[in-house]
This record gives structure tokens, C-alpha cells and sequence, in this order.
């Protein structure tokens, strides 16, 4: 059977289903989360209890798939590939604390390329405070490969099936707006093949094109939760986009969701990028990806404390299983959410 | 500059140098042995302090670069993949504990294909005890993409760089049958490609063979070690070649040391199946590579503790640095030694 016909989801299960577990009291979670759970343990035993769990989470970047370096900067290459890992790992409501970085690269690409691409991982380091401690360098065949370990700890995990009916949904930053960037380079691309002396026309754009090539994980919403005193129940980061996210939690959780069109926040620049592409703002929030945003519910009693934050919005909530998960539109009747993943499989 | 003029030492020092430690009471050693050393911690303090260390190391294979799928079966490059890395928690006397596997490919593999790598992905793990916890599963433009990263715990990290003078070098098993192995499936590649219909001829080379496809870590070496009280001074794993590994060891100890030719043991299979090709054994030791076995010193003290053991050899002793490294020839004068490394950006 080939891959495509498979698709990512159900290739990822089969190949993930039949795994043991040999020390369950340090592999707390396995695969199936945005990053693992562990608790590191001695050869000997270790009387007091351990408070602290590690989370462990890692991407594999690869050239002409995930990014293009036709017009990706190096540097930002570089950030973005930490950014997006330390993104799992915030979504684990865990503190990051080391990277590994693995490169493979072919002969086409200079040493000073690789300062560059190394300028952009340890200025995302420095910003997270995080450690570079190690990695892989070697040849490629065929362009650029990047693969990012994160490990990071914290005292709570927070993974995504602990959705409880009447939780509320809330989402943070805005969506669809690394979509609308990337619908804007992939645009002056094609312009730029076609001419190749044409300036590329970004003005007024900034927001959108920083979003796609340089996400900042949301660190601060996890530094805001704790202060509050808040422990959301469940929460991932939107990688794939929020339909995508929202099924996650709801299948882990075994629970549905209901979210209402006119709450998910959409900025005006991604409204005014799309339109030139007849994309739908909606549908760019629903199954553009890459917003790096985090989606996580809290308990209806804990609402309040974060109620009012400028950088967190009330998106739905969470409802029993059997009404599935559904966007209630602005006018019309409720539309089902569908999975998108990785349809790139070509 | 090119990436080929610098060679892979040199690059990853540039790129590494610099880099910044936020979490030293966390990330007790970084970039530079065969993994990194950690020690989790939680965000309140803990009063008894950890007498456990956490290993992490990651490798990243790239087909073509890295093997060969007209003659590497999937079974037996799932299994390596893993067994490599394995190898280098060892080396850090580390017990493995945790992988993750991030895999590229491209359309052209099927799902029978990835089931068949998760075979021996899986198998590895299964009879090493270590849990596959995670990963991420993409597409790629061409070819096979693997990358892994290994976690383990010790109470006794051993780094490379312990090694004090008079200490004695030791070797597990035998050296340069991988490498070995490698010419007779490459010859053998060179006839199938001329004669389609030709069966290959590897009868009487099952040994050099199975180094190559399927190399097994030294675990038992590390239970030998703890077993009889011996805390190897350094240790390291022998993937680039001994010549490479000794030279690791006594610039990281700023130490010396002298082998003898006679002393490395390698097998007599490894003799015949290099006769064919005009190669030297002791080259195939020296700079063969993909071996795998432990290099590792232990103080003149404790070596009457594990001499006469069947899979241990000692093979020279460490010196004061301005000796720098050695080799004495059966006949002949002192013949210096020096690096290979991956020489496989081209």
C-alpha cells in the first residue's frame, strides 16, 4: 500500500501501535502527545519520590517540504526549527532546558551558510534560555535536513486528554496569519521565477511574513497560566491548525467540542493578505497550520482568573463525545471539523 | 568556504564554540562526548540532592550518505539505527532507557516498507529494554531519512576525558569486520549492477556481514564492568575508526598514549574477507569504522580485575600528551596516529 493512500495519522498508529513498554515508572507517556513524559530514575532506588517530570519531543525539517530556501533565510530557518520544538514542549505546560541539533547538509551549501543557520538556533536558545548540548553533522545527498530534540521539565504536565464536558476552549494569539505569510512568499516566488529583477512587494505585510518565518513559541502564556494559578486540563500547541487540534483533544479526552466562528481570532493583516487569494480567513485558521499558538481548556471555576487577557480567547467548549466537534458558523447550521495533518505525503 | 575544505571536526567546533550553558546545574556537559549529560530538576528546589544523570545522543542517517538500500534490508537498517545509538549511551556507561525515531521518506516506499524498518526498529528495542517514546513522521523529496535520539541513566557518567597516564587501553571484541563486511556487499552491489541475475556469493562471510548489517552494542561490556567493581578512567564508542576514538580520548584527558600492532585484535575472517581487496587489516582497524565496540582505559589498578576476559583486550597504555598518539608496528618505527572522521561531504 503506498503512504498517501494512507495518510499521516493512520501510518503513524499502525507504525506506534504494537509498543512495549519496558520501565513504566520512567516512560510515563510514550508517543501519542505533543512531546513525552519521563521521570528519569537511578539504578538504584530512589526513596523520596520525584516531583519532577521530563518532556521530550522532537521534528525532522526537511528541505523543499517544510521549508524553502528560496525565500527562508537561513537565520530564520534556524530559529524556527528551535522555536517550533520548544513550542511542544510549552504545550506539555513544561519549562525547556535543552535542545539537540542534528544537521545534514550537501556539499552546495558554504560553512558561512551554516553560521548563519547556527546564528538563528542559538539566538532562539538565548531568547528561551535554553541548552544547546548536542547533535549530529554530516552529508546530505539532496539539500538541507534538521532534526531538533527538546527536553524540558515541570512539576505538572499538562497533556491532551484531560477535557472534561463544560471545559472552556480557549486559544491563544491569533490564527491563520503564518498561512496568509506563506501564501505571500509562495506568491513573490512565482513572481520571482518569472522575473527575476522584481523586488518582492511587502509592505504592509510585516506581521503575517514574521509569523511564517520567525514564530515565537508561547512562552508567556505559560508563565501567565501558572501566576493565575491556572492548570488547564488539556492543551497542545496548533501546528497543523485548529481543526486539526481541537479533534486531538476531544478524541484523547473522549469528549466533543462545540467553537463558535465569530470568537476564533483572526488579525485584520491575515484578513487583508488573503483576500487577493480568495482564501477564506475562516479556513486559513482552521487548516492553515503553523501558527504555533497554544489551544488548551480550562475548568468553567478557573475561567475567571484569565478572563480579560488580551492575549487569550474563549473559543467554545467542550461538550460530551457523542455530539462530535463542530464550528457553529455565523449564519448557517453547525459545520463538522475535519483533520487535515500532513497531506504532503507526494 | 566550502564545507569539504573544513572536514567535519573543524565544522562542528566552529558551529559549537560559542555556545551558551543557561542550566549548569542541569546540563552538566554539553556538545563534545559520545552524548550529552543531564540532570532534571524541577521548578521548586530539591533537597537531597540526584545522584542520577541523564544521557541523551542523537544520530542522523541519510541514505546514501549512510547505507545502502540496493543491499541494506529495512529489517536490518532499523535495527542499526537504533543499535548505534544504544552504543553511545553505553559508551557514556549509561543504561539506555528511551528512544525517539523520526523517520523522512519519500512516495516511493511503501507501508509494508516502514513496517518492515519499525520491525527491527522495534526488535532492537525489545531486546535492549528501551522504550520507543516518541518521534515524527514526515515526507521527503528523496530518499530515507532516520533520525534518532537515545536517552539513558547512570550514577557514573564516563566521559572521554579521564583517561591519566599509565592508565590501559582496552578494546572490546574485534575491530575493523564491519568495515570488512562493507567492501564484500559493495563488490557484491558492483557484480548485481553488471549481471542483474547473478546470486550473491557470501558464503564463509556471515561474521563480517552481520558486523555490518546488524552490529550489536556492548551492553555486556558495561555489565562486565560494573559486575567486577572496574570505573573505566574514559571510555567511548569506536564508530569512525580506532585510530579516531584513541585520538578523541587523549586530546579530551590532554594525554598520549601508544597502541601495539599485535595487541588489536582482529578476526580471522576479517583477514581473509580483506584479502580480496587488497586492504590491510590493520588499515580496517584503524579507519575502518561502524565497529561499535567500547574503547575505554581503566587505571593500572583495576585491570587485574577484568584481564583474561574473553571479549576484552588491552591494547596499549596513555601517556603524557607531548608523546602525542602512537602506534608500534610489528616492525618498523613509531607510526603516528591520525584522524579520519566522515569525510563524506562531497
Amino acid at each position: 500500500m503506498n503512504i498517501s493512500e494512507l495518510g499521516e495519522f493512520p501510518l503513524i498508529k499502525r507504525l506506534t501501535e504494537d509498543i512495549k513498554i519496558y520501565h513504566p515508572k520512567e516512560t510515563i507517556m510514550g508517543v501519542g502527545d505533543d512531546a513525552a513524559i519521563l521521570a528519569p530514575l537511578g539504578t538504584t532506588p530512589i526513596t523520596t519520590p520525584t516531583t519532577t517530570y521530563q518532556v521530550v519531543t522532537t521534528d525532522l525539517l526537511v528541505e523543499n517540504v517544510h521549508f524553502d530556501l528560496t525565500y527562508v533565510p537561513l537565520r530564520h530557518l534556524g530559529y524556527k526549527a528551535v522555536a517550533v520544538n520548544l513550542s511542544d514542549v510549552f504545550a506539555m505546560n513544561a519549562t525547556p532546558k535543552q535542545i539537540t541539533v542534528s544537521i545534514a547538509v550537501s556539499s552546495r551549501f558554504t560553512v558561512e551558510a551554516l553560521d548563519e543557520l547556527y546564528a538563528g538556533i542559538k539566538l532562539c536558545c538565548d531568547k528561551y534560555k535554553v541548552d544547546l548540548a548536542g547533535g549530529d553533522t554530516t552529508s546530505s545527498t539532496s539539500g538541507l535536513i534538521i532534526s531538533v530534540t527538546a527536553l524540558g521539565t515541570t512539576e505538572v504536565p499538562v497533556k491532551r486528554d484531560g477535557a472534561k464536558e463544560n471545559d472552556i476552549l480557549c486559544v491563544s494569539g491569533d490564527l491563520g496569519s503564518a498561512y496568509a505569510g506563506l501564501q505571500l512568499l509562495e506568491k513573490e516566488k512565482r513572481h520571482f521565477l518569472a522575473n527575476p529583477d522584481m523586488q518582492p512587494d511587502f509592505k504592509d505585510f510585516s506581521y503575517v511574513l514574521e509569523r511564517q518565518l520567525k514564530p515565537e513559541p508561547r512562552a508567556d502564556i505559560i508563565k501567565l497560566l501558572r501566576e493565575r494559578g491556572v492548570r488547564p486540563t488539556s492543551m497542545i500547541d496548533i501546528s497543523d491548525g485548529l481543526s486539526s487540534e481541537i479533534l486531538h483533544i476531544a478524541t484523547a479526552s473522549n469528549a466533543g467540542a462545540v467553537i463558535y466562528e465569530n470568537k476564533i481570532p483572526i488579525d485584520t493583516e491575515t484578513y487583508r493578505a488573503l483576500e487577493q487569494f480568495n482564501i477564506m480567513p475562516l479556513t486559513a485558521a482552521l487548516n492553515g497550520g503553523e501558527d504555533y499558538e497554544l489551544l488548551f481548556t480550562v475548568s468553567p471555576s478557573d475561567y475567571d482568573k484569565i478572563a480579560h487577557t488580551r492575549e487569550i480567547r474563549p473559543i467554545g467548549h467542550i461538550t460530551e463525545a457523542a455530539t462530535g466537534c463542530n464550528l457553529v458558523p455565523e449564519n448557517g447550521a453547525l459545520i463538522p471539523l475535519s483533520a487535515q495533518g500532513w497531506q504532503s505525503f507526494g
